[in-house]
């Protein structure tokens, strides 16, 4: 194993368990998609803040997008990447991997951090140090659902095992646990 | 956006809803995968009626799929295409697009429109002008938990987001007005 | 209809109903992707038992799933591949068909069989004879809903059509006809 995209919905809490998980995981570090695609992005006068990304029109989007896949491809040593399954844009979900940024990722483990959706919501309230969705009950239902379906096409057409790692509130032990079997 | 892929089981609604969406809003025509499947099976041969085709061995939808595609990756201007995300035959359910098929339209977005299996199975019995398939509640929801995962591939291999566009009865302006957002 | 995956859960009857809808199809045989890849892998010497093979390391088992769909790209006449939709490892549930291996089946279509969550568990725990997986309810409902949606991303891909075959207890010989459907 040297490459885990690790993939979940805003509020599955999939930051903290593979920042927890990486700590304590020697010679392993963290790729955050969105940092990287800030990066580029603001290098390439698109966007200057986070959450204006998602905002993009879809071309745009999907031009960074392919940017960031670059750039990653060339990445030496272990590394586990901090992305998203789908993005919720007013255009509906998009992919977060489609396969033609998957191909060039070489992914050796999808890990897809989540959690029951009561917890999600609760903890998209209680964070306030970012601009959240606010998706109603019915939506984020919605978005996990894609995301499954997603996930199972991102598996099936690169070959990567898919670990579901489910961190409940009060459960982000295992959930770091879980993920840190795969570290090796 | 330029072409715009709508889907749904029979019964969702996606027509009607596609339809109004079209009228209100200029520049935007609606091509009816169907429609455009039986002028090229009736020239070929293949079939006299619609409800003929998905009757016809799979190799023989496999083939009109194909030139159908043909025939759509040539259209110009602004569409929206009205198909299936999986067709109900004896062999099981047929994918509407597979990548093959896909790879030709150039899809900017997918837009699935849904709605509460009650509400498929009363317009299904009501809609006496096209022979419709008589599934039962349980089949219903296998054949719409089989289009979400194709809905999942379809959007990874296309890059193409994914609107789901809820038709619940009482809704429909919401539903149409949903859609609209994306002809632009 | 030449060749057919039969896919499914263990446990959910896979291998009982297939086995019967060929005993019942003159010109019909199975070929079971267990005992071919044990038959590779021991000549190859990276197994000695069934059960040792998902065990291995992701990149042995990628490597000899490769070795068994070439096997099988050679395969003449009419035949029922016995395999798994997934493969539940310590590194998370391993695809059965990645589309590497899938492009060279030339499956004409697939068929899942499944059973409820109750009927599974209780036929694992009665199953002595192998050694299965001790899935609790909630890891195999995890488990079949990622083999749902893999199986969307295999017929997108394949184009072939997804047959449901449901064999609930008492069920079996509306299951075996179901498959039997497709032996033609």
């Amino acid at each position: 194993m040297a490459v885990i995209i690790v993939l979940g919905a805003p509020g599955a809490g999939k930051t903290t368990v593979l920042t927890k998980a990486a700590e304590q995981s020697p010679g392993w570090r963290v790729i955050t998609w969105g940092d990287r695609a800030l990066e580029i992005a603001k290098a390439k006068g698109l966007a200057k803040e986070r959450d204006e990304i998602r905002k993009l029109p879809v071309a745009k989007q999907a031009e960074l997008q392919r940017m960031v896949a670059d750039s990653l491809a060339n990445e030496k040593g272990k590394w586990m990447l901090d992305t998203h399954c789908s993005i919720n844009t007013p255009e509906g979900y998009y992919p977060g991997l489609p396969f033609k940024v998957l191909e060039k990722l070489k992914a050796d483990a999808l890990a897809y951090v989540n959690a029951p959706v009561e917890d999600v919501m609760r903890r998209r309230k209680t964070d306030t140090s970012r601009a959240r969705d606010a998706q109603g009950r019915k939506e984020l239902e919605e978005h996990l659902a894609v995301n499954r379906a997603l996930l199972g096409a991102y598996s099936a057409f690169s070959g990567a095992p898919v670990m579901i790692i489910e961190n409940a509130d009060g459960k982000l032990d295992e959930a770091v646990a879980k993920l840190k079997g795969l570290l090796r």
